[in-house]
């Protein structure tokens, strides 16, 4: 789809053109890989959690990225108030809900975070986002996904009904806003060998969100972006240790017109 | 010795095949490397440390993994309920006593850990180790060790006191559960030159634990892996930077029958 | 400056002989990188932050490193007790007020470490270091500075009344103890490409102020061999992630002889 094509490559050259800071309240597993990948790509990262800075600190960001891959209750508390404070001032915001599913902390938090606060975009792997949805035992889990268009309608019912944007990602990624469907061909099979590429999409998702008001466009996009650096970096990588590092060049490196030709976004 | 070499790649070809959940509660210097040394191992890692989710985390795990890199009372708390839930699940535990005999705070905690759950192995450098003796001053100290010998009969001691298994690495490692005392002497010397090298060791162990339900071979096959993926990484590196990304290569690409002809293990 | 160029290569020899303690109580984005980069310049890191530990800690440590960059008021009380000790037992500390000037609670937090302990050195860019100057409305701000004349004479003001050594990064760094001021012009462009290279510069200093007593010596001097480690880095990088694993690299083999003929440092 041509037109998403030059938009990804709009979006990237705005975001180098104006680095917008990029407010990450994530997980420690991934906050140094997450900063660096917001640098690689042009975007300015910074790292705050106190309740009695995320406020202030908000302020000043382009977008909000909340991730809950190691919550705790008293981090929880501060992403609240860091969205609510997002949410007052008209500041997208995408959320991980890392886990979610998996425990009942995890699970609890994230409707809290979709419920208290706008969220833009949602960014999980299948099992997470379908945690999302309140429905028990009638609902569809995951093994009811059969095709991109199975997956298309179940999460399109789910955005409708958080009205949100969703960002499933997977081998093919599908963005939806219960409107359109776009899928992204993008990626390669080396990125679930490192740690923290999912929290990482997501933060890249945050940058494009912090220079694109439409937040379908904006995720898929960056999904776009980042898939097709991890093509570049895979390309040559011996393992998951070199594929990493030359992600990280990878995403510095590529031109808005590489990005543009390598584009394999459709829309359904 | 052909039997453990042969169990090592035997392990190694499990941990691919079943790719088992690794619950971590370590440090914040290591969680991306460990997160990321465990994937390229085959593992599946997962870090959560919140107090009212561990319990329910530690339930889907193939073992656990406790790490006071970066104690605070709170994790402690945190690390004692997992542990003991584990222990009641009859859930593998591999534990890692940072720094224990540096700060009296640590000590403590490494004790309180070892009384509180039931640990299959404690991994760590010689004075780490004998710091967990109750013995003060008639104790032997690590200048007392002057041979393979002392080591592994002090080690022995200290085993069967604490019922478990003792993995104390350095320039060889040497694992006894008291009655059995086996020696790895694989390893690269560029490996103390990267943060978390021990701990990763401690994590692989975990993930060996996952498919082996002997300690004292799972704690030998592990490091002999370990050690390999690190005389590979070693053979190529041009310092401590390339060496921790080489190391996630070799883990990644190291075959179980390159693996069985490089151990070094021999039993005493 | 031939004088600071040997000091710098005999600064290096002594750290690799002696292999200091560093005591950080830093960021949780920059944990993993800070322990590596001390650890490939030939330094000793510990990472200990507990509020019951950090007095002992910092009795074995050869200098304190501390950094503000996920601050949360727990933590400033730790660096506040650490620091306290260090200055009781005559320990050299080394302070980085990340993203002092941003928020309230990064100003006032830095404001409270320099009030309540000895720092040999503080070490920032521009606008970090000029927020700590009480001097409000009337106070020039970064925009006032034309030249390194201006920085040297405003940042030297600064320095005699905070009473200790400010080392301010960016293209050429300047170090001031509003007596002597030195500029170090070594550095390379992908520098602020890596998150952490300032934190890492400010462990590096710690290393240096472990071996030498005259701050100023030890900040020009760390900042020399950090910049040329840059350098040398720079020279075949492809991006910031192998940039970041050179970096590592050449700080390992970085001779002392090597270091001493590549200093690009000027007493002003």
């Amino acid at each position: 789809m041509s037109d998403l094509a030059r938009k990804t490559a709009e979006n990237l050259r705005k975001i180098r053109a104006t680095k917008p800071l990029i407010h990450n309240i994530t997980n420690f597993v991934v906050m140094n890989f997450t900063a660096n990948i917001l640098l690689a790509t042009g975007a300015s990262p910074v790292m705050a959690h106190a309740e009695n800075e995320v406020e202030e600190m908000v302020g000043f960001a382009g977008a909000l990225v909340l991730n809950i891959g190691t919550l705790t209750d008293v981090w929880v508390e501060s992403m609240l108030k860091a969205g609510r404070r997002a949410t007052e001032l008209g500041k997208p915001i995408v959320f991980d809900p890392v886990g979610a599913g998996a425990t009942a902390l995890r699970t609890a938090a994230a409707k809290r975070i979709l419920a208290a606060t706008k969220v833009s975009v949602v960014r999980g792997n299948a099992s997470e986002i379908l945690s999302l949805s309140d429905q028990k035992g009638g609902g569809k889990g995951v093994d009811a996904i059969h095709s991109v268009e199975d997956a298309g309608a179940i999460a399109g019912q789910l955005a409708r009904r958080l009205q949100t944007t969703l960002a499933v990602t997977g081998p093919v990624d599908l963005v939806t806003d219960g409107g359109r469907v776009i899928t992204i061909a993008n990626g390669h099979k080396l990125m679930p060998t490192v740690t923290g590429t999912g929290c990482s999409a997501t933060a890249v998702i945050g940058a494009f969100l912090a220079v694109d008001a439409d937040p379908v466009s904006a995720a898929a996009t960056g999904l776009a972006f980042f898939g097709i650096a991890g093509e570049k970096a895979g390309a040559t990588a011996g393992g998951p240790g070199t594929f990493m590092i030359q992600l990280l060049d990878a995403l510095y490196t590529l031109t808005p017109e590489e990005v543009e030709g390598r584009c394999r976004i459709s829309a359904q």
